[in-house]
């Protein structure tokens, strides 16, 4: 059918099984052709088509409310809710969000992008419902590898002891994000294999459900009789929790889900529907891809798949500080690598293939990451722990009491820091420096280029004096294959540019040292340009230095708790009188577009700032 | 035995089951004398006597390396560690920490005062052990309800399927703070009671173990074969995620608790201990104590107990709060109230009594909480979610990118703000305004009475516009028995005092307010008083009003982050040059003492205020 003719989902009850497997091919193949142009997340939405279609035939949405967790996997949802038609500008500046958005949609509830939500908000739903006294659905869909973050099993242990109804998909495709880790990624597998369910996986079998509550329910519905008794003597951890377990069930075949679901439905209790899906489903490559390539893609041509690019001169942020964190730990026995999840995105899997014995993936578990690497730094060896910045926002508490309170030796690597683009207003790494800040003990850096990120690693393993942070954004930046040993003095800013000419200075850090050089350069402008590249502690001596002239301070973070809002305080507390200015992002949510984009739609461009260098030269000479 | 002359652990491998038994009743009777003196944590410490003996008589300390989570468990750990002779100083200004503590004692390897971080540290401390292949031993000791919460689990489920060696001891009193909640509670539950354990609490029993891995270990064991073919039959959560469970164990015989360690000490693998404990042991009162009072205490006679004490003129701030969110519960019924696990610390029985519907204690689960406060808020119903500083730091994104981020109209409540006296360093609560000043959407309050604590719960609760979230210390306040309909106009400061004859301007919030007040009148100041009781958003207005005079800004917080930082940005970004000045705490880790004198430790005393006046004062005349 033309998928642009969806309004709404509504259409779904009138068709047969033919009919829904012939939608479920209509929408793979609109995915593929799709997210292979705009890039998107691709591999979990292939794998969630039967299922989304599943829910929406068997509930009634908006009334009945689902929330998907993180939110990355609901395109087939955006198709069957009316949204087909603007998949051409997904995840674009004013187009399509990747995730569920409750200004796009009455059939988008809740709003995530971060991981493991889904299930607390669904509670607290289920809680204003009761309340209200209405009698509506709310189903939370929640992949395997979130089910083993903190926060869904704190909701689950909150939520299986509460009388009220929640039902939990569990999409469980075996692999989520990189590798699934630990126990529960065990436990899970224990299921499938003791259900003998890898060996079934296409045909039609059974259900097995395990019930802990409302028994009655499912007494009465007499053929699965003997399945309970199958399952009372096979408890999951779901069941011990206080959840109706019902599955597995076979994720690409529509007739089960929709049995399944019909199943949940008629339990007055809350359940875990154990779904079976395989990411990338319907795509070759994306179903064999165990590094998680085809989870969120660029733009590619659908023949050929994902091409490796090699640029010799240019790499990525994460690509420069992973080659030199490997090369330290050639010579350095006691440096060790963990990151919550992000081995492919933080591109460790060089490293992880190098030294296995000292890469930790914890899974999505940013809290005890962060603990973890205080444990390891204060028992004898020396943590590098990668994390993106807007999910460090998970371990600030880890990050405070853990690490900066017992002053910790050890090297955070923020990745993803400062302006994001596509992935929108969630995941935008614009917090960390206001959050960090005022946190006692942190030495906080930010390098401009390769030499420096080296200089900054080789700095925090040789004084193994305090935590050390280094944040790095996404882009693009220029590489040698050289690694330097030397160090930097802590605190110690220096000139990117300076002339004997300058009428005012410039403050600023990270990629935009580079593009503020070109801009001097291209503009023959009479400026000096610092590189704050400690954001913690300020180089003092050099902030006194300058009060003669205007100052610039300019940053792609967020205006509040930045930079600029510590150098504007210790010229108050040093009563000196100055003249300057911030040029950051304003206070609020920023919005999904490139970079770009949101460096002009945030007025913190190269234009901006040369506007600003008029003004104050224009305030001089009047 | 004098405990007084015990310097290290060593002597208690020397002495028979007989010898430990009466040290258990030497330890258990020195706590109760001296903890019914100085105050300090009293059920958990007379809970764990016989378990903290076994770990020292079964393991070598300091080689081996024993966590207590959140660690105010551990009086017995600092006896049996030659600390006794410290215990008349237990909490004091230079005194015992409440809690482990690095620079304390060689035996203390870790430090925490948040919970469930032991199980992450101890993994990490593994880590690092294996890395420079030491042998020795690592033990955590986690209770039953920190067990629950999300970095916990984190923890269990990435060192379950990791090939190193950690001891858990799951210290099950079946209830620590509070009430326990929720499935885990459940689960562990039926664990006792399907081992009719609750039917042979004091007598001896064989032990059950079962095993995931390292079964072989076991199977060599040869007494122990029965006991694991049952165990195999009858999983529990925690062999699911891949360790050896051993238990439940009388946690008050210490052949028992010898008995499990040493099995433990055999395996190769991780190990679960389930160690059952009855919270305040030897004292009748707490162990009746179902409500936490013996939790943390105060100084109190021992033949007496704990007796309640009634001011009819003054309440905690946490009384105050609670008492007009029970009045505004009873025409509002859309009014719910959520907690993570602090209903008698934040005096919320009450209200849980008369309202039990629409109050959720979640458990030691922060994050849940709080996006569980975002999905109650989002669905038609106004949660007001109490929870302290220092733990909502734990929810950290939860509050930017669940509640903030949608802008949901909510109301939080944060107690223990500021300065909090004996617990020490883990639990002041002076970061929480540099984390949340810049996080988009929020309104940040502080009152400096009972009426303006009234009128902004009100508020948000009339205009439902925004996240509100309202600080308050854990000291006492003037309280009447009214409660006010008034609302405030956000961001509004006020004058507290003001005169004439000013010749400054002090800008303070919350409790100070009226210190400060009490100190201009005792000593005639010629000051004004601002009270900026909306520390977000500033009242713009009132600050460009009082450039013309020397501004004070007067905190008990961290002076980076907090409303003078931002009120010296706010200047500089206006371009307004103003004779300003900030008394807060510097930036460090603030010890443990009494509020009263860490005010003075930390150079924010009325002295230290009117030393900074005489000194305005003083520039401004010569």
């Amino acid at each position: 059918m033309n998928l642009m003719d969806i309004k709404n989902p509504d259409f779904l009850k009138q068709l047969n099984k033919k009919e829904l497997t012939s939608l479920a091919a209509d929408i793979r193949k609109f995915i593929i052709d799709n997210v292979s142009k705009t890039g998107g997340h691709f591999s979990s939405n292939l794998g969630i088509v039967e299922l989304t279609i599943g829910l929406h035939y068997v509930f009634g949405a908006p009334a009945d409310k689902f929330l998907f967790d993180v939110g990355h996997q609901t395109y087939v949802h955006k198709i069957l809710t009316g949204r087909a038609d603007r998949f051409t500008t997904l995840r674009q500046k004013d187009g399509l969000s990747g995730f569920q958005k409750r200004c796009e949609s009455e059939y988008d509830c809740f709003e995530a992008g971060h991981s493991s939500t889904a299930i607390s908000a669904a509670t607290g739903m289920a809680i204003a419902r009761d309340m209200n006294n209405d009698h509506y659905e709310i189903i939370a869909v929640v992949g395997d590898a979130a089910m083993a973050s903190g926060e869904s099993f704190e909701a689950l242990n909150h939520l299986g002891g509460l009388n009220t109804k929640v039902i939990i998909i569990l999409n469980d495709n075996n692999m989520s994000i990189g590798n699934n880790v630990g126990g529960m990624h065990n436990l899970l597998n224990d299921i499938r294999v003791s259900q003998g369910y890898e060996n079934v996986r296409s045909t039609y079998r059974d259900l097995l459900i395990r019930t802990a509550r409302g028994k009655k329910v499912y007494r009465a519905t007499k053929r699965m009789k003997d399945s309970i008794r199958n399952a009372m003597n096979n408890d999951t951890m779901f069941s011990q929790l206080g959840f109706d377990y019902i599955g597995p069930v076979d994720g690409h075949n529509i007739s089960e889900i929709i049995r399944a679901l019909k199943v949940a439905q008629r339990h007055e209790h809350s359940s875990v529907i154990h779904v079976m899906t395989t990411k990338g489903k319907g795509y070759d490559q994306a179903e064999n891809d165990r590094l998680g390539l085809y989870h969120g893609v660029n733009a590619f041509d659908i023949t050929k798949g994902i091409q490796p690019k090699y640029d010799p001169d240019n790499a990525s942020w994460s690509q420069i500080v992973s080659s030199h964190i490997k090369y330290m730990m050639q010579d350095h026995k006691d440096i060790c690598v963990v990151t919550p999840a992000m081995k492919t995105g933080s591109c460790l899997n060089d490293i992880f293939l190098a030294y296995p014995k000292r890469c930790f993936d914890v899974g999505i578990a940013e809290e005890h990451a962060m603990t973890m690497t205080s444990g390891i730094a204060l028992n004898g060896a020396f943590p590098f722990l990668s994390i993106y910045s807007s999910f460090l926002q998970r371990a600030y508490d880890q990050l405070n009491h853990d690490i900066a309170r017992m002053d910790c030796p050890c090297l955070i690597g923020i990745d993803r820091a400062d302006l994001v683009g596509k992935d929108g207003p969630t995941h935008q790494g614009v917090f960390d420096i206001g959050f960090m800040m005022p946190i006692p003990n942190l030495v906080i850096m930010e390098p401009s280029n390769e030499t420096e990120a080296q200089m900054m690693i080789n700095t925090a393993y040789a004084l193994k004096d305090h935590p050390y942070v280094m944040r790095y954004s996404n882009q693009i930046t220029s590489r040698t294959l050289n690694h330097t040993e030397e160090t930097l003095e802590v605190g110690q800013w220096v000139y990117a540019y300076k002339t004997d000419e300058a009428t005012s200075v410039i403050i600023s850090y990270g990629d935009a040292i580079n593009d503020i050089i070109k801009t001097i350069k291209d503009n023959d402008l009479k400026v000096n340009l610092i590189n704050a590249r400690f954001l913690k502690p300020l180089d003092e001596d050099m902030l006194m230095s300058i009060t003669h002239m205007p100052i610039i301070v300019y940053e792609r973070s967020l205006i509040d708790g930045s930079l600029g809002t510590y150098i504007n305080d210790f010229y108050i507390k040093h009563q000196q009188v100055v003249n300057i200015k911030n040029l950051a992002i304003e206070n609020h949510y920023i919005a999904q577009g490139t970079v770009p984009e949101q460096i002009v739609e945030e007025h913190v461009s190269m234009d901006d700032l040369m506007a600003l260098i008029e003004e104050i030269e224009s305030e001089r000479t009047s």
